[in-house]
């Protein structure tokens, strides 16, 4: 299989139903990829593949490759922690086993499956297909700085894991339910197998990411909304980069600012704190209006899952007066008061 | 020869002396890269080689390759706007010969020419290295955050095209003049031939180019100063997270900003003004504080070609004045000034 199967493969959707492999693994934060997967696409998943020590159940039906296949499951989805950093034989022998029943593999793996040999001939002898979700062989074009039609949302953040998934996938869901025409858009792994498409922005050539952001979200129906799932921060000095390149061919807006409630240092650099909300807020925001002058602040989204349910609402309270925008915890309150202020 | 082997000579220095193929280009403007190898490190290149109808002459030897071999030429650089954008059979030709006269080809050419299976043997055969400057095979870490020992200077700009390699060149220039320790770091093609090394860092995957920058600016002595080039513009949508995260990753402790004295708006989008440089000086210095809460702006460098003598005094006073830093032309004042105000 040459590189330009795989590059066609990237442009495609992954196919439902799934079934999510699970492996060994001995608990869900190995397993997260899959749990969001089920959580918010549970109409895309019809099994799980656990083996013998698993210690995860995502309480779908058990199923085998030979059951998968033959109740019509499309895709075996693979993306965990894994033990040791490398792919089992035995792995190896499941993964061949359902690329020769015809299931696509799609795999969010470090290392691409498809280097493997007896992998890549299981799929060419039976015509299915192994998607790399990590990897970006297509080619795309440098930002053209051209206003789309429809709107658009991003959501930014203090920092990395702060909610800024979780945050695209609960407005699109409420928009979806109070009938507004929406959709996510994915940025990072797991989020693209939620979504089912999608561009790992971060594994693009850094000259194209703003024209990967622009391609991820064409033109669409005026009051059709992209809700853009963003990546990293711009006060994130190893990821700056990608979120200011994905804002920028975003156009967004609105931006909606997601923070962790009482996180106070960036997540991977202790020394490094974090900016106040308005700090952020004013930089995406000014960073925003270079592309679109009449982008707004529409939210903040606040995961504040280690605060009891009086001191989360002392807090949402309090950030919403602040930065004069309703404050919500996704999880906690809804988005709904993040619709209602939507331009 | 290996994707392996490719990643290594992308790592390894370009060896000089140089010939410069020149082909059949009628200008300057398609040669610019070897003008400016010629122009910098004159003690680079032993010589030209000139097809029928070239119409560029950097007042260098003619040299054919068996006298390039003959002379102790190392590498033929090959770094032009192609007509009609295909390598020619004639050109494939001459390359081969270089390469199996035991010349390295160092290419700037925007397809890979190691692709081409006669290049790909003629290198094998005679153990000559194809340097793809535009490629990044080498994989680079996540940015550290890490403090580095010695000093940096970054060249930032208000767009594309104005003068962030030059003024970073003529930097370096004064500063060994000055009989300081310094080194201009590299990060765009023409950059690496002039310097023998360097990282493309448009080319990089965008979620290493802040790590890409700390690879080019390593631990140095207290008082030697990296002049890193820079790339792109925060005002330029389409490059502008190139920009930034060289920004972060470089952690400058001087900034100097570029600019075309007389342009307004964004050389790619005339829709689009350019920040004043009041906005983008500070903009700059913002995201630069990030990383090292030091950081000084240390001067403005002007493109005053458009400008007579006395205008192009006027203006350098004028922004001088306003920016309270020095302005230079570092074609018509050189960068003295900045240099006396380093820290």
């Amino acid at each position: 299989m040459h590189a330009a199967s795989f590059n066609k493969m990237n442009a495609t959707s992954i196919q439902p139903p799934y079934l999510l492999f699970l492996g060994n693994v001995h608990d869900s934060i190995d397993a997260k990829t899959a749990t969001g997967v089920c959580a918010w696409r549970p109409e895309r998943c019809a099994g799980q593949l656990r083996l013998g020590s698993c210690g995860v159940d995502l309480d779908l039906p058990d199923l085998t490759i030979p059951q998968a296949a033959a109740s019509g499951v499309r895709t075996l989805v693979i993306d965990l922690a894994l033990p040791g950093g490398e792919l089992s034989h035995d792995w190896i022998n499941l993964i061949a086993e359902a690329l020769s029943s015809g299931l696509d593999v799609a795999s969010g793996l470090h290392s691409k499956i498809s280097d493997i040999r007896t992998l890549r001939e299981a799929a060419r002898k039976s015509g299915s297909r192994i998607i790399e979700i990590r990897n970006v062989d297509r080619a795309f074009p440098v930002a053209s700085y051209r206003k789309r039609t429809g709107k658009r949302l991003l959501t930014v953040g203090t920092d990395c894991s702060v909610g800024k998934m979780y945050t695209a996938l609960a407005l699109e869901r409420e928009m979806k339910a109070t009938g507004w025409l929406a959709d996510f858009r994915a940025t990072g792994q797991t989020g693209i197998l939620i979504a089912g498409s999608g561009i790992p922005v971060d594994a693009v050539v850094s000259d194209f990411v703003a024209g990967a952001a622009e391609t991820l979200s064409p033109d669409n129906e005026d009051l059709h909304w992209d809700v853009i799932e963003g990546q990293g921060s711009l006060f994130h000095p190893s990821y700056s980069g990608v979120s200011l390149s994905l804002l920028h061919g975003a156009q967004p807006d609105a931006i909606v600012l997601c923070h962790e409630a009482g996180r106070t240092v960036n997540s991977d650099f202790i020394n490094l704190p974090l900016p106040e909300l308005e700090e952020c807020a004013e930089l995406n925001l000014c960073m925003a209006r270079m592309v679109n002058p009449d982008v707004l602040l529409t939210g903040i989204s606040l995961n504040t899952s280690a605060l009891s349910e009086p001191e989360a609402q002392e807090c949402l309270r309090d950030v919403s007066n602040r930065l004069a925008v309703p404050a919500i915890d996704p999880f906690r309150t809804g988005v709904g008061e993040i619709l209602a202020v939507l331009p």
